[in-house]
């Protein structure tokens, strides 16, 4: 049996970003977001769904570029801070052992100890209502070497990117690989 | 040691979503999508972004509703079937063990196998490159009785989603809880 819960984004797991940004003297600021994912191939785009009441929100605005870097289980503890505490009232670097470095495209702090970090232009903002949605293109991608694969890219084992459930209030690991994708499905074509 | 991989979207992991829609003359049609998430909370919005050519997207644009269902991982071959064949070309609820029935909201159709559904009605459409970010407000969010926890929402562990890592072109299972997210991070506060 199915129940209708309602008219609720009961969407997950949805993916954990810690989004980099400058203030105007150069302080780095970072949040945490669980409204974003990938949103375009060509150019490659993703996109990131901000508060308007955000301190990242203005920061983002002002400079047109962003970071989104994707932690580890390991800061699962940064992570949660960065997402509760607010860049208006508390210089959120001065509270966390987290490296912030000037991005080499744009204008905008990739985190050191972050396996992966990308780096953003925004392109356009969209209006919703509680939230606004930010489309940046990537123009640069870094990655620890420790945890490429053969081919080049993120082993997701050795990444161990967190997931966030809304409804569940909880941060989850990545689990097995259940299996490759245009691929599994070729039974039934 | 950080490496540039490029301009690549190493967004990782994403949720895998099941869209459903209508053709004009009824016909079910589903297709896998990764480029998706959460994007607003009031009104509750969901972003799935599909490339122009695809069949959904001109069935979307028609009537203005779709619905985003998050399968299973038992169900990983008909997920990656329905990412790989073309409703153009065949009809996919032919091919497969899936039930689609009306929404109650929306005129798409709900997935009745897959463990969660949500019923959208199209509120913007943002022309992005190869693919266009449709923005739909969730009317409905419909999900199976015996995966519930006990405070009526989802337990991750027995709707058992799949993740999606692009770069790895794998499907992955949702791994144990790592952290209570508002919670984990106090200790820095």
């Amino acid at each position: 049996m199915k129940k209708n819960l309602g008219a609720l984004t009961l969407l997950f797991p949805t993916p954990v970003l810690v989004i980099g940004s400058y203030d105007a003297q150069g302080t780095p600021n970072a949040m945490t977001a669980a409204w974003g994912g990938i949103c375009c191939s060509n150019p490659p785009c993703i996109q990131v769904s901000l508060q308007k009441a955000r301190f990242s929100h203005s920061l983002i605005l002002a400079k047109k570029a962003f970071t989104v870097n994707i932690p580890s289980e390991k800061q699962v503890a940064e992570v949660d801070f960065l997402g509760m505490a607010s860049g208006w009232k508390v210089r959120k670097f001065e509270k966390v052992a987290l490296t912030p470095k000037r991005g080499e495209q744009v204008d905008a702090p990739l985190i050191l100890e972050f396996p992966v970090s990308m780096e953003c232009q925004l392109l356009k903002v969209i209006e919703l209502g509680s939230h606004d949605l930010f489309v940046g293109e990537v123009l640069a991608a870094w990655a620890d070497e420790e945890i490429l694969n053969d081919k080049g890219f993120p082993d997701p084992q050795k990444a161990k990117p967190l997931s966030f459930v809304p409804y569940d209030k909880s941060y989850y690991g990545i689990g097995p690989r259940v299996a490759w994708s245009f691929e599994v499905g070729k039974s039934l074509m």
